[in-house]
């Protein structure tokens, strides 16, 4: 094992009916919380009249920011922070998916910093403190309601790039599987890849050659979410089905799974912010999706080994896995994306070489940044002519 | 899965020079520790002359409290109070083992509260604070380096009672496995026991019955823990196996593993503690070792279809456990024991029948305060007498 620090200090409330406690928890953090949240799915499904009823019964006055929409952008965390200063706010709710918690994350930064938020993405500022955020996640991929990353979009300069930092942890996740039980069969899909590729990544290139544990956690946790993500499609209203994917996805990508495996390298991840970023109408998970099987393939041969062990845990059906007709990880996998009806190409969502210069270019910026030495021009582009 | 709440805040540093971070991390938290040790061992092996020269250095004081034994005692706990309070320390750093970390945690609690300590563990007291403790384990086992619970024997009344609270839960963990290189085989073994049994304990007597990912966690940890362990045994001087049994005894009791699987019982524990107070040269590893196989003939109709499953997967060479001739999950833990020479029944440990109504009465006094309402007086003299 390669030395590591491990911190993840979010608490989490974690059933049907801890939605009741948000009061309580949040009398320790602050008074009057900006409350995040997306369009009009919460509207619909009566969760946000549940949680105003249960601030107004506390006496607890809140604002509320509506809005976030998939692959959240910039100029909305801008509006957020002047809101939560406008409106005297002294913490967040973050009720929603990744984007919402993503944007919840960038406001408890900005309001408490007076340089530009995007310094931080661009490796230029670093954070000296945040304002407390419970999160309420309604979907199940991102992990980003138990951990300290977020992801956010420049739409004034087209750049979707990520950032992580410890005092970026939310204090409390109130994580009831419920509120992911009328997500649509496409969000649950995107929200099963995101996860999976999750620790799919850290699998494939972490450094810890002789570790024993970690990447049977990662084997198991990837098994896990496949198996529970493949029932979900039989039975989506499955209470316990949704429990489990919410929890999986949280263990995804919540620090435990890299522990110990030293540098690892979220190259899928990279790809796949320069798909979003020029065409905000593909999802984080479809924009993983369509790269999946080609970036495997393209890494085939110097990856083989870890592949190959894959391979067995996943399909030789080691762990009673749906037996299939295939013995290929690359196979296995575009079959299933196939099942899903998610993309399995670049194509499949409606790239065509002519643009890869361009998501070249916006990988770059990311590399620099996250330092993959490794990511030079003329690789990127081979990856998404593989991709296509 | 059934509601729970998790959390964990204790921040781990592991590694081989992490232990040069321990004045850095003791300055959020205090300005004197006391530090709390066992006996010889530390003295033998410079990890104290280290200690001493990383706190000189940062220029903070400390004062010293030696003497801690397994199986730790009460009145060692109120010798570290009164001491804590002497010599005006404001935070602990506990270097040992689990005995050594347990009185560290009784005694953070004792010097905030004007109670006897005791009563804590009789059920009549609660924790309203604590003081900040940075554990420094130098064995793997006990997990006590990252949880929030102590045992601790009253030597007035020979009673061995555990307790467990948030509060409790360490700050900081500083976690250099080469400090458990020097351990002797029979406590490396004991510590392996433990840990594996902090597992088996939720997975056979959890009471939720469809959940997919939390068995199978626990069958993975116990299965890396008797990997590692045997392993262990060849090359003890392994600094990759002694970290992963490090990282492993942590995990298998640090509140993940339990986390949805709602009620567990930890009847091995309550049994164990009875011997260990009925003569304190019993070590817990040991002690549990002595009555698992036993427990488990007892108990094996009743929970056929989990050992079965246990079975599957420890030893039909599912994760490559060395094959052995035998396809009993019984005869198998028989034959491991016997390998590394514990003890295999109760009287191995020195144990008659005679002293059954006195193990049994202990046994009633924790079986109450844990409102473990199946452990009445016969069945757990029919248990003990399955042990002998």
């Amino acid at each position: 094992m390669i030395d590591f620090v491990y911190h993840n200090p979010v608490k989490i409330l974690f059933g049907r009916k801890k939605l009741t406690l948000l009061a309580t928890e949040l009398k320790g953090l602050g008074k009057k919380p900006l409350i995040v949240c997306g369009q009009n799915h919460l509207f619909k499904n009566s969760v946000f009249e549940q949680i105003n009823t249960l601030l107004s019964e506390a006496d607890i006055p809140y604002h509320l920011f509506r809005g976030i929409q998939a692959n959240p952008v910039l100029s909305k965390v801008y509006e957020g922070i002047t809101q939560y200063r406008d409106q005297h706010c002294d913490c967040i709710i973050a009720i929603g998916g990744g984007s919402v918690i993503d944007t919840a994350k960038a406001i408890s930064v900005g309001v408490v910093h007076d340089y530009d938020i995007w310094n931080l993405f661009l490796g230029k500022k670093s954070i000296q403190q945040t304002v407390p955020i419970i999160t309420i996640p309604t979907t199940a991929g991102s992990g980003s309601e138990v951990n300290g990353g977020m992801v956010i979009t420049n739409d004034f300069h087209n750049l979707k790039l990520g950032y992580a930092h410890r005092l970026l942890f939310p204090r409390i996740c109130i994580a009831d599987p419920s509120l992911t039980l009328s997500l649509p069969e496409k969000q649950t899909i995107d929200g099963m890849i995101d996860a999976c590729i999750h620790c799919l990544e850290p699998y494939l290139s972490h450094q810890s050659d002789n570790i024993i544990f970690q990447p049977r956690l990662l084997e198991l946790i990837i098994h896990s979410i496949l198996k529970v993500g493949t029932s979900l499609r039989e039975t989506p209203q499955s209470y316990h089905l949704r429990a489990e994917m919410l929890w999986l996805s949280g263990l995804a990508m919540n620090g435990l799974g890299t522990s110990g495996l030293g540098r690892v390298q979220f190259e899928l991840h990279l790809l796949e912010h320069s798909l979003s970023a020029l065409d905000s109408a593909i999802s984080h998970g479809e924009g993983l999706a369509s790269l999946l099987t080609g970036w495997l393939t393209f890494n085939s041969v110097r990856l083989s080994e870890r592949i190959d062990r894959l391979n067995l845990c996943l399909i030789e059906n080691q762990f009673q896995l749906p037996v299939r007709d295939n013995t290929n990880l690359i196979d296995y996998f575009n079959n299933l994306l196939s099942e899903f009806k998610a993309p399995r190409s670049i194509s499949d969502i409606g790239i065509t070489s002519k643009d890869i210069p361009r998501l070249v270019m916006h990988c770059m910026v990311q590399a620099k940044i996250w330092k993959m030495k490794h990511c030079h021009e003329r690789y990127l582009a081979d990856i998404f002519a593989a991709c296509l």
